[in-house]
């Protein structure tokens, strides 16, 4: 793999993001924890897009690609596959622009995510995460109904609509006179990574952007280092439900090559220690891909000493079950 | 009980207490969520002071307080009675400023807020809520120790403090340009809604302050109606534990007299469903006596349509038990 160093995604496709989302998109703040600081030893911006409309970012690139799509998608409806908060996000953006969506799911997807993305009036189709191809299912319903197709994270209006949380966090953090560091988000497919690293780096002078996988999905790290387009172990598990994509996106990994300083990898153990943390101390719900970047931080995984470091909390969307075994197992 | 419309704690105090919690209080953001609009039928402004310093606005007032003792507060030391969190507040803010504090906590005390106060490097001791008076306890200790008393609500210091939750909310929803048409607080002692009541009442002009309490625990609100000194039945019973006062605080039931319009009682089972709607729609850790407010308007005990109101979810300190059983008997 070579870099292009054109991106295909610029800052000037997050900015007209920016203005498809306002007033569409909650523009979630930034909070502090001096607990947090003291803990770790920095200063951490906390972004989190739990609080973000459908309970994560997936929101954002779902309606900025929906509202950029042809006037006939009214008729012909869009489709997504997703693990659930994709999902939600195109179903409630569909539905706030008039749209039909059909949506495909793993049938091992989390029942909050699934009731929710019913819930915004979605058509849900459930397919096997493991013995199945998403993209091989959704071929057969796009070629029979001419729907448009919302993929999750390798589309460069998908990917512009997740900048627009970097290009958050480069305002609010200049308001509040303290320009992070680093920014961390998490990374499955790219997307959000590839977003908010083109916001980031154009407005953040000198910010380095980081990204973090669960172990065992570190994909888009091992890609980074090799240079080449590194694939998971199929029978790789994690409780990161949200972020276990095969591999690294055609369109998210050039950009991301070329963005982003490091990747890190968190194992299970760390991400429940996170949810915990953010239950017990900052008072969040987070679900465990939500929380792969505070669990960076809590496992000492980057180096917060006296820097200010911006963590992107993504999404929200648990089932009470995986949140009761973090409390149980993990001593916050 | 008559007003005497000379109120003990002005808008000049709770400005005063502004500037001593400025760089010390986190200044809690105001969250929207379009769901919880949708669902009610007007804009609610969340203010989440689960967000603050020991997990609820208690740290307000305690740091107000005890930053303007006298210097030999050093050397004899504060001592608070507290279900936990006021408990938490003081021996957080004592900490801070280098001054021993022993925290009277009751003996049924959620285990987190005991284990909180405890790590704070508070001194406690615990006695039974429902045999013993805490008072009593307490004067027997400041006898022999010459300690100042922190109480958690009727000082004009700490209700000043308190006071600061009302400022904020003032100042950021003339900054969103949505400036609410009133505001909720819960009430236990009457410490939050009167300092509240004195920074809404003088700073948003036409805003209606309203109290929320515990059935059984509606003391302030009976009081307000009757216009004398009600007591809650000794045998009632809550699940909020913050907001178990026996009766209305002689300085804030003046106050409350005075600005308050109206008072509302929640069951435990409106509680229950607010806890549960909190953690899985607005991602939110609420304690019960914290999620109050969120119940009256979910169980439609305040008009909303059309209309914004703020309110307060002032703690998160929960123990997690407390919410599986919200999420288990509520049907969101």
């Amino acid at each position: 793999m070579t870099s292009s160093k054109i991106s295909t995604v610029t800052i000037a496709d997050v900015e007209a993001a920016a203005g498809r989302l306002k007033g569409k998109a909650v523009r979630t703040p930034i909070l502090t924890s001096p607990a947090l600081d003291e803990r770790v030893g920095g200063r951490i911006l906390i972004k989190p897009e739990i609080l973000q409309r459908t309970g994560s970012f997936k929101f954002r690139g779902a309606y900025n690609k929906i509202s950029s799509l042809p006037e006939d998608a009214r008729e012909k409806g869009v489709l997504a596959y997703s693990s659930g908060n994709h999902a939600q996000g195109v179903a409630l953006a569909a539905k706030l622009l008039g749209i039909p969506a059909t949506i495909i799911m793993p049938a091992d997807a989390p029942a909050i995510k699934v009731a929710n993305t019913k819930g915004y009036g979605a058509q849900v189709i459930h397919y096997d995460r493991f013995g199945e191809s998403r993209e091989v299912v959704a071929e057969k319903i796009l070629s029979e109904r001419g729907s448009y197709l919302v993929k999750p994270y390798d589309d460069p209006f998908v990917i512009a609509g997740q900048g627009t949380v970097g290009l958050e966090i480069a305002e609010q953090s200049a308001e509040l006179g303290t320009p992070p560091d680093a920014v961390l988000a998490c990374c499955g497919g790219g997307g959000l990574t590839a977003g908010v690293a083109t916001a980031v780096t154009a407005k953040i002078p000198g910010a380095k952007m980081h990204l973090v996988e669960p172990a065992g999905f570190d994909d888009t790290a091992r890609s980074l280092v090799s240079g080449r387009w590194e694939k998971n172990d199929p029978a790789a598990r994690s409780i990161c439900d949200a972020l276990l994509s095969p591999e690294p996106g055609k369109i998210t990994l050039p950009i991301n090559q070329e963005l982003v300083t490091s990747g890190i990898a968190v194992t299970d153990d760390e991400v429940r220690l996170a949810m915990a943390y953010a239950f017990k101390v900052l008072k969040l719900v987070v679900e465990p891909g939500g929380a792969v970047t505070l669990a960076a931080l809590l496992a000492g995984k980057i180096d917060c000493r006296d820097r200010t470091l911006a963590i992107i909390l993504s999404g929200g969307n648990v089932d009470w079950e995986r949140t009761e075994e973090a409390l149980r197992s993990a001593a916050v």
